[in-house]
């Protein structure tokens, strides 16, 4: 796999993927939106979706990783090269930041109605879409649509929390390559590793919102910090650490489990 | 692909299409439907299973565009014959047009019982189904199931969210040319791009309800300004230009990202 | 394919689909079932994938056509001998009862608890389930469990929005054999048709909730007509015919219309 | 296959099958969740998800039966060796307590708020998440997240359901062999599989909660009675019998019904 193939596909699979994640949470969060409330099962089926689209864009290009804890893992695992993690991740990080750029570009009025509305603005702190303003209160109105947030503040506990549901994503990408066995399958890989994000999302994503992608949260959250947004409220930087380590632990966890347990 | 097999693929999958996109509309928007209030997630799988259905059957036909902005897309990216561009869009046209009437069939009774009914006019206008009447004032309270509205009128914003949920939907149909490699997986091409669809609805449909689709809106859009449906307001002619520019921009961006970015 | 396949695959296929089938609107409807309430995305996704367990259990057995419609289309596509399709069609209603008679043995427990509620007994002539009590007076509490039944009694109406849901339903299932080209893929297509299955159910359920299926109709309704359960009401004969012609004529149509344009 | 190979497949695949499967549980039902009260569509999707991702962890190594029933009907069936049956039994069984053990560490905040709250408490006996409290009036305000509880105690009745939901879940997963036709469609499998068992939650698991599996039941009951929650209450061993017995015989009955009926 070229250098160039690896740096488009990563960085188009991943924005796209952000666009996709990001955009759903835009979509119940913000007033003026068709799908407001929609619900849980919206946010974590969109999130499914978001990474079906970038997968399936990305796979025949740089292999779908859009996610440094998936390079991580495979680099322990040796199905990548460590010297092309690099590109890898400075790939997903520009594009998870392209992606959270096109989401505010979307959903433009949205933003705008939502964070001048006088109602939405005297009732922070409270929750909102996806972030627990209680738990944060410096936390933005906003933020949860861009970046991830813990509904009980306890890093111990949500580091825990990421690892834990990055290794099953991780574990479930590793096996694609046993069940693939080269015969034009990856699309359907694409499918399931679709489908168990559904399934992480629905499971395991109460305590924390599932990061489980250190650049899903840390992209989207440096763009939340320089937007031009009114009354945007804080980035919440104190918590930024959490969807980085975990993940990356977890990852890395993935990689050596693989290793020993399914090869 | 002969002219015939383009016309008859096209106009049936394009029928199909809009019945069943157009049918889960009236669903849930109207009086006296088992599906009514059924909620943002029915109208998301609902539009993702008919283009599920309609690629299904128009598949080995005419390849199964149902759409002016991948039509487009195909073209500028190389895959489909500029001189086929006009039956296919003229096949498509009319496809949508027959299914919105199919969907009138359909519903006729309910249709009847919604426009007739007392309480339902006098809280016009009002939010109804997918059209923002707040914003529209003259649209009818049944536009909503033929075509597209914004939630927030601006031209320029609306047309924007269009083409950026367009260049996701063309850019996944092309890829799938990518990831066929011949070997018999179109079926499963049709599943991915309908699953995508779901994704777009549910993360970038937020805004204007997501055509992405020229004839998906215009075509309905005449049925409804000539049905004899009573109360049925306007057609709001004004908006009609943004759901075909927007994603014919859209699907011309793909079709030249393809070529740059994943040939 | 033998005479002892047909009817092994048939009955089980057709009691499974509809123990599944019947078994979601129990679960939806009843008293004391911890899905009560769980809505028309619940009723939708559960038919759809009884369809799918239906066909994957079926498909390799007796192709797994589990509905009259379907084999009126085959026969007159030409892919379904005429004279097996006594045998397909018996088998079909045999299956249909058995599946009816099983919803009520897992159920057991709540329809008792159902039917013997003061406050449900009251409250008819009401809304329960699928059917609309409104329009059918007569109808018990728990038929919608068994039988369709229109939201709108007109049986004109009633009959077209049966045929146009089935034709979409039998060319989808027709294309299947366009699709495969014999390459193994059947599982694909079982896959395919219980998402066209949701799709239908969706976008074209809401007048008559879709029986699409002449035994799907009758064969519980029989049953219910014969059980033994307490304050069960009437079974809506008056309308049983509708849920037959509608599918068969639409089964027919789709036959010959795949035979003109997609052959 | 090695008895290695059996051992992880089965242990790390019904630890995953458990962690996901109770950790939906968990997040529809615990305190300061972002998924609370998100519904039966999202336990019988999350169940399904679970199914996923530990048979398709498993599927390469040990197939993935993650389920002493699907293990005895298998071995009635002849495609298991009786032999091997206590190794999957004893990894399955260790398997699903490691995975209870997991959900406890992702939700151990929520868990702590939600037993340490008084309204729920003092709530208490009262429907919570997936077990009815009135039937069970012992049962703690958690264990719907570890076991399944009938919604009316009858034994009888609860085993007939277990019996006929876990018949439909073995048969289809027998019949994967016979789609199959060794061509590496497994994974195809897997996914049909979880999808089945989507179905089976939404149309038949409104009476029992459908454990359609023994160790999915006594392994995270074993975990409840021995975990130190604060106010957790009783593990109602009374019932626990009922989905290991049921699923067996219905394992048993599928195992039997498809030597006759399908080869």
């Amino acid at each position: 796999m070229s250098s160039s193939d690896i740096f488009i596909g990563e960085t188009i699979g991943t924005a796209v993927l952000i666009l996709l994640g990001g955009g759903v949470c835009a979509a119940v969060t913000l007033k003026r939106s068709k799908a407001k409330d929609a619900g849980w099962l919206a946010i974590t089926f969109g999130w499914g979706f978001a990474v079906l689209t970038g997968a399936y864009l990305a796979g025949g290009v740089s292999g779908a990783h859009l996610n440094p804890a998936v390079t991580l893992g495979l680099a322990v695992e040796g199905g990548t090269k460590w010297s092309d993690v690099p590109l890898y991740l400075g790939s997903q990080l520009l594009g998870a930041m392209i992606g959270a750029v096109l989401v505010w570009v979307t959903y433009m009025g949205q933003f705008k109605a939502h964070l001048t509305d006088p109602e939405i603005l005297a009732a922070q702190p409270v929750e909102d879409g996806m972030v627990d303003q209680k738990a944060a209160p410096a936390a933005g109105p906003v933020l949860g649509i861009f970046s991830t947030g813990p509904e009980i503040r306890n890093y111990v506990q949500n580091v825990l929390t990421e690892i834990i549901a990055t290794v099953v994503l991780v574990l479930a990408i590793l096996t694609q390559g046993l069940n693939d066995g080269g015969n034009g399958l990856g699309v359907l890989g694409a499918l399931i590793t679709a489908l168990v994000v559904v399934g992480i999302g629905l499971s395991l994503g109460g305590p924390t919102g599932y990061a489980i992608n250190p650049v899903r949260d840390l992209g989207p959250r440096i763009v939340h910090s320089v937007l031009p947004l009114p009354n945007k409220g804080s980035s919440d930087w104190s918590y930024a650490w959490v969807p980085i380590v975990g993940p990356l632990i977890g990852g890395a966890i993935a990689g050596g489990l693989y290793n020993v347990a399914f090869k």
